[in-house]
């Protein structure tokens, strides 16, 4: 009574974009025979309006609004409150709320967040930042990045269960989707603490490398430093976040490539306007000069808030949820009742349920027919008793018998 | 060593958009702490560059592509192939692979899935059209909707698995997004195969009503039709897709409500373009004149077309996938183990999974304390019986010691 036919037909509106896999079979996995594919595509007679979709999706989003996360990690005292403020041009930290580092010092590390609702062309963001100071402070920073990777996947767990619910709802994001790490502008390659830290971070959330307060370094210091981290990173086979190649098609694949080139970047923050020339500019004034934090010629900073918010935002929320939200709910559902032996397996939680009820139900049949088996044994066991010890009495009563 | 706090601000770009929820507290369900919501916003110093998230999610949307599943469901002849192909102005049913209605009746109701890949303004859509031939053609109609009830909740099925796995990929999506259910123009209102049906279907599947073939009614019998139609809608709870009500912001928000007040759609369908008057239109052409499909004045073709494709197709995935979607995962899961009778639970699956499996090591070890107690009365009674056997047995020897 049931059939599933299916015929596959080709159109497209030929007054476009002609793309070459325009003419690939269909992805058909879930489908139980196989396609037909014809190989000759037809014409759209008309405006059909589906080109609209995009922008069904872009009110929506709008409609929605934004959540966005990210964390600094890094030594006290690295320029990370400020750098928060330069790239979101506002006071995410008030200095009354938030005194300087030689105020905050602390013994442990903690991670604190704070949550900013930021507007800007009527899209709504809401902002979380994750801070965690602390980090580096202590005479012994063995276990520094425990606390920090603690509070990651909690947050993945919090959204697993979320997901994992019967009754779902829409749910909030606070996973972390970006860790700006602050390294310090020493000029003598990554820490171990900072190898430590990118090391245990790497595969649970998205890496940014900062180097703070790069105006102590000249610019060849600062190309030599950072080949020197680059070079370190990929010996220790740190993973930090890969920022796509821009396709060739995309207008702006030139400008994308030479800032991503810049990695790590170089910042320098501030939160002063200064005037020169005429020009109010956010900078730094030193007797020999003003560094300019918003130009390119001076440092990073440009670099690093485009690539971050401009352009790559959704991205780092992407790879958030598809790879390390992904690889964290895989390692805990592949990992569960095994405690630690993670057991590898592509079935789905129900169907694994379902099993190993089966395994427990069949694992005591098979107890209860054990027991069944040792008692009658043993009941056999004591009749065996029985009629020995039965055989014995009547024995002695025959030999009795006997002398009698 | 582990603490959160959390520090909650209130910023906004004042020079747009001061929306009156900007001040709202902000959703904290998941954090451990209350919020400190400052009440007064502060500006934002300049162009930090978030409001060009949209544009990065329109953009990721465009590369990925659209799929789309559209069922139609109705007597045979009430021209729904016709009807597809103006829609999506091609032949999704080309006449040579798809004889008219009268070579394809079929006794039993079949499920027929037609894949095809359109491209409009470098927008791509995966369109599956799901066809339900042999509906309402047979002498008892009784069981109709079963197959049809069945694939969509095997497409259901299917998602839920995938989203299910350990490792999961991109899922395709190959849900029924909507369903246009077609009825005849009797102008006698629904039948009772057509209640029957929306009944059983509309909180599975966002039910479209369309009464085709509507160039057989006049202008004044359709009015009467449609209200005739909506109130036996309303008297029967059935609950078709509800356009959205527009919110008086967006732009053509007066346009929406005139073509949403046009439900249940009144279609004309018609591939044939007809010259009239120098005009090249899609119509057809009477002795007492030409029916101009593409005329709102001559039947609610355009509207359905707009509502369905080019305003709200996003919003019936989204439907599909809140409402629909997570009622038939809410169904499966909370009813799961309990063979009908369903159990309602607000535990994810995993504390589920967890909690059974100490139950039932709970009860094994119960059963095994029981088993052992058992064992140990049996044991007990049968060296009661020894005892007294061999009680028995020295008693005998006795008497005969004496007799002897």
């Amino acid at each position: 009574m049931h059939a599933n036919n299916h015929h596959d037909v080709l159109l497209q509106n030929n007054g476009h974009h002609h793309s070459s896999d325009s003419n690939k079979i269909l992805n058909e996995r879930h489908e139980k025979e196989k396609p037909v594919v014809k190989s000759k595509p037809k014409e759209l007679d008309g405006y059909v309006g589906f080109a609209n979709l995009p922008n069904q999706v872009y009110r929506k989003a709008v409609k929605k609004g934004f959540e966005f996360t990210l964390m600094v990690v890094g030594e006290a005292g690295l320029g990370k409150s400020t750098l928060i403020n330069s790239l979101f041009l506002s006071d995410v930290y008030h200095p009354e709320q938030h005194p300087g580092p030689s105020k905050r010092i602390k013994k442990t590390v903690t991670v604190e967040s704070t949550k900013v609702l930021l507007k800007e062309n009527g899209v709504n963001l809401t902002l979380t930042v994750v801070d965690t100071p602390g980090f580096g402070t202590a005479v012994d920073n063995s276990n520094c990045w425990v606390p920090i990777v603690e509070f990651v996947e909690n947050k993945y767990e919090e959204y697993l269960t979320a997901e994992s619910r019967v009754h779902r709802m829409a749910i909030p994001d606070s996973r972390v989707h970006v860790c700006l790490y602050f390294i310090a502008p020493s000029g003598h390659g990554l820490k171990p603490l900072d190898i430590e830290f990118m090391q245990r971070l790497c595969d649970k959330v998205n890496i940014i490398p900062v180097i703070s307060k790069a105006d102590t370094l000249t610019p060849e210091e600062i190309t030599h430093f950072k080949k020197q981290i680059l070079n370190e990173i990929a010996q220790h086979k740190i993973k930090i976040y890969d920022f796509p190649d821009p396709s060739d098609e995309e207008e702006d694949a030139k400008t994308l490539r030479q800032l991503r080139s810049r990695v790590p970047f170089a910042v320098v923050g501030a939160n002063a306007i200064i005037e020169i020339d005429g020009r109010k500019i956010r900078g730094r004034r030193y007797p020999w000069g003003v560094v300019e934090v918003e130009s390119l010629d001076h440092c990073d900073f440009i670099a690093l808030r485009n690539m971050v918010i401009r352009t790559h935002l959704q991205d780092l929320k992407d790879v958030t949820n598809n790879v390390h939200y992904e690889n964290y709910r895989c390692r805990k559902l592949a990992g569960l009742g095994n405690d630690g032996k993670t057991k590898l397996s592509n079935k789905n939680p129900l169907a694994q349920m379902e099993e190993e009820k089966r395994e427990h139900e069949s694992k005591m049949k098979k107890m209860e027919a054990e027991m069944e088996q040792v008692f009658e044994m043993k009941v056999k066991e004591k009749k065996q008793k029985l009629k020995d010890s039965e055989a014995e009495l009547t024995r002695r009563h025959e030999e009795r018998k006997v002398c009698a």
